[in-house]
């Protein structure tokens, strides 16, 4: 039934997959090619659009339910509100930073200590040369175009997107005309500045506000600019990611590794993007938390060793063949994706395997989440492969974390920028004889030129690499002399200064630049998604919400609640949190006034895992025991007070299941005493 | 002998303090008692600087071994190294961040959860309103001048002090001159603007890298400056504190402790400043670690329950008296010093002791560990108490954490600012009758007049206290109106829009300004001092160096040797390594070909707690037992493989000390096996 809705769709994809890869293979031009994957796109947006709209509806979180509740336990909230607030950045309360700190614990647990990853933290403050070279300076950036009275901002696209989509709507708009500009929203991704000025000129496009004439579009760099110390020449931005750190310290992690392939590096830490008009809460935030890994490899060895502990994972995976075939994702063992060459290697395959389990670990349900493939128009022409893991909320599918081979391209670009060799060495199997091409610089003359400048001039000239060196010999037979620049000055050097010298040597290792593999994890955006899977109503109570979170993020393992205010309870509260605070279970005392049932309520309103209840029993029976209580199923045990801090604890770190648990300890009807008089 | 040195040392600092005491009390002009206090100060700089010369010589780091041995093994270094370098900016590599991570961890273990504190995370943009009412944006900068010609940036005060010492030496510098720039340094802290510039021209102070003129003192503050949003009138800032974000969310974080007071909010995260040329490595930074508590408390309340539990404990404080009139720091009973009223109250008492039990976990000496209080002059105007942390390190006394009692200061600045009322409700004993004073708005009047705006200047007029509202009364009757701003406009009320009303009411709850204890860390100097604290040299080889960090913040728990490269060793190294990481314990496997004692040396050098070798015994006999190595004392045990795991995580977390270890498990000799032919 849904799949005859969807065949036509399909189809649709199919055929136009079909056009591009034609296309290609004639050798079309660039900009029909860009047009044809830009239809391309459409078709794929409607079909999926379509397979969500058809979706079962119970399976639709109630987002502003949800909102309201996340507000009013201050999971998180705007930052600012009392002074007007502002958007696109959010504070996190208690519970939401509880929960954001134990989704990084086991993050560090599942990547770092599993992995023996290399975890580094760099600053967040970046002067704007390393920004030149990653190219952030120049493409970071999105169209905008202002209110020419008021000043307000737009975004571009999304501006001129809805202006279409309305004036589509409107009774006199012909076939024709909505077919031309259907066709502009599908192609949106490909107008230049300029194409951009003239559709807003044709469409007549105004300020939604106020009707005001706009501005022509404008590139808006969404780096965060600042100054670095006060003399004011050395402009600097808040990093727009946590890669950079890892490619600059490359040589000091590598040393740290004993000089030895592969390993990898990581960090976590806080991230900037200047949106210019930010929206759908914590998915699109000017400020976020991203954890980052590189994993530096050998280009002739992509193999993980480690890869047969995830090949047996069933995993849905979205490739570049299935979208542009109008199929769906399918579930796949990940053994045969790399098996198939679905996916191009086994490093990356293995970490596909545990993102998804570290996924699945915090709270993502497995049939909402899925891998998709970057199809060759929207990969970075370095990138080799790359996958997305996305996952399925009410704003759709969602990108959550990205997984790429980056090839060599950062080392590289780096490397070319500072004239400082990011490479590996490699013992060869059998020593070869290799030609070498270098500057063979005379110290004197230059010394006696340059004189305080000779020492980084005769740095830069052993740093260069044969292209170079050629060409600036050619440079020097011509015009006799040839021009450097470092450390910000211009150098002249004469045939005097430098020969270039060339010969044979015998090596017995050889200079490699790593490839590297970078899952890079939006922390936000997981969190997020963790909120809407494990949103739930209480069957028969819709008042009654919870979080079905795991233990191991829950922000909160366990509540202790004294049955009453009874002052008998007090010690055994006092007992069982301290003996919780000593094995490190992070708990929550409630023995404010509020009947059991509504302090149990409050606390599966944040998410806590479980709960313990001192009652009438606990006081007058020995040995004494209380109750422990499990969020999802609400069902009840009875264990001795000192047990249950262990008890907690196993739970909490996966050691022990709930259906263990009631399978040893007797399940707890109602307390058989009541208070003495 | 020592103290008979410093006998006249402490005799002037009492005579000047004795000074400024009657000064003081015969009410003296406020410069006279500011000189006298200059003076006083400098008396007791010279004081400390002879006490610290005299501290025996092995007491003393060697800094240069040190931080050779913190850079070579990559703990940190300088951020964007092969792009120049920027100043005060450091990147921390996998041993650091693992220390800082672990520093960060024991932090919210003892903070956080045993003190149930609340958590929260906020951004670091922070828009300008925020910090124009903290008065940063005013008053968070220091004075610079720059080289005319080449524009480079000295700090004022530091300069002028260099200059005049430089002076001070010359030979033809008579004493009367002497004395007079002496007075000069002494009284530094006190010159306005004005005042440098006549000093700079006084004494001709010229650049002393080029000899150029130098441009007047100008005020450098010291934000980070940045814009937020793409239109250009946000202007916003990389916030210089955490504690901010705590004052913004205060009434959702009363409303989460279900209004009660006291309560704790906490933050750790990233601050920045912006200084004009910093030096001293990890001591002076650009960006930096800050844990921060804010503890709430109602004013007339200012007792902590558990005081008791630091009562007996034994801590190094230099009072304010102490420090007046001469004396050293001295060991004082905590529950004395409250008693006694050299603390102000037990709250603050109690934080002092949670920060000394802090800090010495974490590996500081404790008798490199005082706690400084604050004199008169020294103090923020709105503190009523305030102490620092101080540690000894090789640049002397550094404050490492603040502590001070701010009083309401902060919560009522946001609330005049924002006129949202930042108050808790406390219950009264007895209802009470109390005067209200309150605008009656004409709704009508002020609709008809200012439309849309007329919503908020209803809230505004609603907001206002008894002060503001009978002053305005008095404007009104005077000239018939007044003027009021909100939303950043301004409005006129007139007589017809407003009445005030008087009147009697009985309230059964009162509203309160909590006071705020703030204890305030800074972590990149505590683990600087954590560094020095723990740098050692094997004895009788100066080349074997090692940092015994306390096991619960060393970056690895635990090694796991081979003791070569035999593959025999490997099954054994893996079921060890596997073990450690189920059990969460940090653990690094080295089984590189250096000799074992080599192995040892560098894990060492790192500070890694423990280690385990994995030999021919471990493989020939069973049951399979490895060897445990204690790093402090480099003595072994032999026990069970399937053991050892459980035991590095107990002895890690504290619940195992090595010399109980050492007395249950045979102390290790050699091994008895050797390689199977």
């Amino acid at each position: 039934m849904m799949e005859e809705v969807l065949a036509p769709l399909r189809e649709a994809v199919r055929q136009q997959g079909e056009v591009v890869r034609q296309m290609k293979e004639q050798g079309a031009a660039e900009q029909a090619v860009n047009q044809a994957v830009a239809e391309l796109r459409a078709h794929k947006r409607t079909l999926e659009a379509k397979e969500l709209s058809l979706q079962p509806k119970d399976d639709v979180v109630d987002r502003a339910k949800m909102e309201d509740t996340l507000k009013r336990r201050f999971f998180y909230d705007q930052a600012f509100a009392i002074y007007g607030g502002v958007s696109g950045l959010y504070d996190f309360g208690p519970v939401g930073c509880a929960l954001k700190n134990n989704i990084l614990q086991v993050w560090r647990q599942h990547f770092i200590q599993e992995e023996q990853i290399l975890e580094i933290d760099c600053t967040m403050l970046t002067p704007e040369p390393v920004l030149k070279t990653s190219g952030h300076v120049d493409k970071f950036a999105d169209y905008m175009v202002k209110d020419a009275k008021t000043g307000e901002c737009f975004r571009a696209d999304h501006l001129l997107k809805a202006h279409l989509k309305k004036l589509m709507l409107a009774e006199k708009c012909s076939a024709e005309t909505s077919e031309e500009m259907e066709d502009v929203i599908t192609q949106m991704d490909n107008y230049s500045q300029q194409d951009l000025a003239a559709l807003f000129g044709k469409y007549n496009v105004r300020s939604p506000s106020t009707g005001n004439d706009l501005t022509a579009p404008t590139s808006f760099n969404l780096m965060f600019k600042t100054s670095i110390g006060p003399a004011g020449n050395m402009p600097g931005y808040l990093r727009p990611e946590t890669a950079q750190g890892m490619f600059l310290n490359f040589k000091r992690l590598l040393e740290f590794n004993q000089g030895k392939l592969p390993f990898g590096a990581a960090q976590i830490g806080n991230s900037f993007r200047n949106e210019i008009s930010p929206r759908s809460g914590l998915i699109r935030v000017r400020e976020f938390t991203m954890a980052e890994i590189e994993h530096f490899v050998d280009p002739m060895e992509k193999v993980h060793p480690k890869f047969s502990n995830v090949a047996d994972l069933n995993i849905t995976l979205y490739s570049s063949k299935a979208q542009t075939s109008g199929q769906s994702a399918h579930i796949m063992r990940l053994g045969d994706a790399v098996e198939q060459g679905v996916i191009n290697n086994s490093v990356l395959g293995y970490f596909i395997g545990r993102i998804h389990l570290y996924l699945t670990k915090v709270g993502l349900s497995k049939d909402k989440l899925r891998f998709r493939q970057h199809m060759d128009n929207e990969m970075a022409h370095y990138a080799c492969d790359c996958w997305d893991a996305e996952t399925k909320t009410s704003y759709g599918w969602i990108e959550i974390v990205g997984c790429a081979d980056r090839s060599c391209y950062d080392l590289t670009c780096h490397s070319r920028a500072t004239k400082v060799p990011l490479v590996a060495e490699k013992i060869l199997k059998e020593p070869k004889t290799v030609s070498v091409v270098q500057f063979e610089p005379n110290k004197g003359a230059i010394g006696m030129a340059y004189k305080r400048d000779a020492r980084s001039i005769l740095d830069y000239l052993a740093a260069c690499d044969e292209g170079y060196i050629t060409a600036q010999e050619s440079t020097l037979d011509t015009s006799g002399e040839f021009t450097i620049q470092t450390e910000g000055k211009s150098f002249k050097i004469t045939k005097d200064m430098v020969s270039v010298k060339r010969f044979q040597k015998t090596s017995h290792v050889e200079e490699i630049v790593p490839n590297v593999i970078e899952p890079s994890f939006g922390i936000g955006r997981i969190m997020y998604a963790i909120f809407e899977h494990s949103f739930r109503t209480r069957e028969g109570d819709e008042q009654r919400t919870f979080f079905s979170f795991p233990a191991a993020v829950a922000p909160y393992k366990c509540s202790v609640l004294p049955l009453s205010q009874n002052q008998e309870f007090v010690p055994f509260v006092k007992e069982l949190s301290e003996a919780m605070t000593e094995q490190g279970v992070s708990h929550k005392v409630d023995d404010s006034s509020g009947s059991i049932g509504r302090r149990y309520a409050r606390t599966d309103e944040i998410g806590v895992a479980f709960g313990i209840t001192v009652d009438f029993d606990t006081v007058n029976k020995t040995p004494h025991t209380a109750t422990l209580r499990d969020r999802d199923s609400m069902t009840q045990i009875r264990a001795q007070v000192t047990e249950l801090p262990g008890l907690v604890r196993d739970l909490a770190n996966g050691r022990l299941t709930w259906a263990k648990v009631e399978r040893k300890y007797p399940v707890f009807g109602g307390q058989e005493t009541i208070k003495k008089e």
